[in-house]
């Protein structure tokens, strides 16, 4: 089976973005209207998938998506931890709507309430609540809750333990990925995300979290930033900074997804990092939508670039599925209970 | 010929770094000792550059340097405006001194005195005095003064206008080169440098500078951040915003270096990137100084990375020299009158 491990709700019905305008609005200006969520049928969400990510699934040939909440739309730097915590919970609600719709095709992953100020420590709660009573697998962790302007601390301070101790307990890997830029320099797809992925992918190799987290799974999207085109790069400093070769002190916890939407990039990454450490994804519908005019498809659909790759049988089927199985433990279990 | 267009003056005299220690400690207490700068000799100049950098071109098959102040010396973040302005005369003329002891195989590009909240205008007076007294033949300019706070605005701001209009005026381009960062998310040479390439492309993309300044020419380098390998991402977000293809809306002014340290970094370089938009550079002694147990060699000999590839010799030869004396047409005529 086909294994997209990276896809967002991003055709959510009207009502419910209506809300968070609705919700942010009153948070500026209390004297506007409560924000109220609207009923959302069933028959909404179906459309909302049947017609977009579910078609073009099956189009593409893949067989589920990892899914959870737009990350522009986790908006941590916006309002306050009361807000965040409400607004997440709505978020991922939805996201266990479209699972239980769609049990074959999509399996959860959770947005986290996090807030600028705030420890992470209370996102704890709603990681166990959707992994817990909603069967999600994994959760998105934004290292900049400051939406670009970096005013946190590194991945690796110790500040973020509780959180990885709880991951680790309940075998779950994060995806780290950000939210929205309210920074006018970083271009939010353009800039800000990939920037985020070659940050985060430096801080590990800078620190030492892996030594203290030997169980920890992160996935870096986006292929991983600028890093696989730097690969020597990374090499060349973990050597000057007296660190293990990148094989050992990184990658044994660190996965790449192949969100590169073209052929040459998707082959730079498999030629530099190891096939256990690709996990196949499209991010489909993101920050690139249309078709490109050099080859009369899609960018996103990235399936066609990991097929066009000279791999073997074995190896294919890791980077469409046993990687994800591997890294996803709850994932595995839920397909093996259906006989898959 | 083989021209490198990226080198820092890493191995200056101690004498010289002393002095801007002691401006530091000066800006921070001004009960502390005024900095003095001690007499630095020709043969301690000669010394530094002789068995280090020119040794190194010479042992590689180089032939000329873009030589400039170190650019996490620049510490545009550090002090006011007075104390950058001061500390950049200084380091300017340190490279001044360089082309002159070595003309053959040196030439000037500059550090400007940028600070937070100060207007670029005032660095003009720095970029005139080195082109046209000092023989310099381009500019560092850094797209992030507040040295990884990202508190300023877009190059693609007006406010940057009157400096491009000097550059214009003065024929000479920039090279976009951040300085440290103070922002402990972001490792110097392993995020903060990349991720100001990545930011100052999508910038270009997202803005439209060059339909103002049809003659500007801006060198992004480490290899344009990640941009070569997310070419498909740039392409596809440049066709959902409505923007001319890449070609022609950024890349009629925009060249990338080759400061890419492996092999498969140089070949997608090469395989997406048009040729006339790389320009040959080691950023030697730079960030990554090692030997590359996989190769033998030094990670930041790119030459040979260049000569690994099937180019022809004219394409070969643009990389290695003619699109250098294009893009810096300063260097192109001192190189002509030297019958060059």
């Amino acid at each position: 089976m086909i294994i997209d491990c990276h896809g967002h709700y991003t055709t959510e019905p009207a009502a419910f973005m209506s809300y968070r305008k609705a919700q942010i609005a009153h948070f500026e200006d209390p004297s506007s209207p409560a924000p109220a969520m609207a009923d959302i049928s069933d028959d909404e969400i179906r459309e909302s998938i049947a017609s977009n990510q579910l078609r073009a699934l099956k189009e593409r040939g893949a067989d589920m998506t990892i899914f959870s909440p737009r990350a522009s739309g986790m908006g941590h730097h916006v309002g306050d931890e009361k807000m965040s915590k409400t607004w997440t919970r709505l978020s991922n609600d939805m996201i266990h709507r479209v699972t239980q719709l769609f049990p074959d095709n999509f399996i959860g992953v959770c947005q986290l309430p996090q807030s600028v100020g705030v420890p992470i420590e209370n996102s704890i709660e709603e990681l166990e609540r959707c992994v817990l009573e909603l069967g999600f697998v994994g959760c998105n962790l934004n290292p900049d809750p400051t939406g670009g302007m970096w005013k946190g601390l590194p991945l690796t301070d110790r500040s973020w333990y509780p959180f990885f101790e709880k991951m680790v307990e309940l075998e779950v890997p994060a995806m780290i990925h950000v939210s929205g830029s309210c920074n006018p320099n970083f271009h939010m797809t353009g800039a800000h995300y990939i920037n985020a992925d070659t940050t985060a992918f430096m801080q590990f190799l800078a620190g030492d979290l892996f030594s203290d987290f030997p169980d920890l799974k992160l996935i870096i999207p986006h292929g991983g930033g600028a890093v696989p085109y730097h690969w020597g790069r990374y090499r060349g400093l973990a050597d000057m900074m007296g660190k293990p070769r990148l094989t050992e002190h990184v990658m044994r916890n660190v996965f790449f997804d192949t969100c590169v939407y073209h052929q040459p990039g998707i082959d730079l990454l498999f030629e530099v990092i190891d096939v256990d450490n690709i996990l196949f994804a499209s991010e489909m519908f993101g920050a690139v939508k249309g078709i490109d005019p050099e080859t009369g498809h899609y960018f996103d659909d990235t399936k066609r670039y990991v097929d066009a790759l000279d791999l073997s049988e074995a190896d294919r089927r890791k980077v469409y599925e046993l990687n994800a199985r591997r890294v996803y433990p709850r994932l595995d279990r839920a397909l093996a209970s259906r006989g898959l």
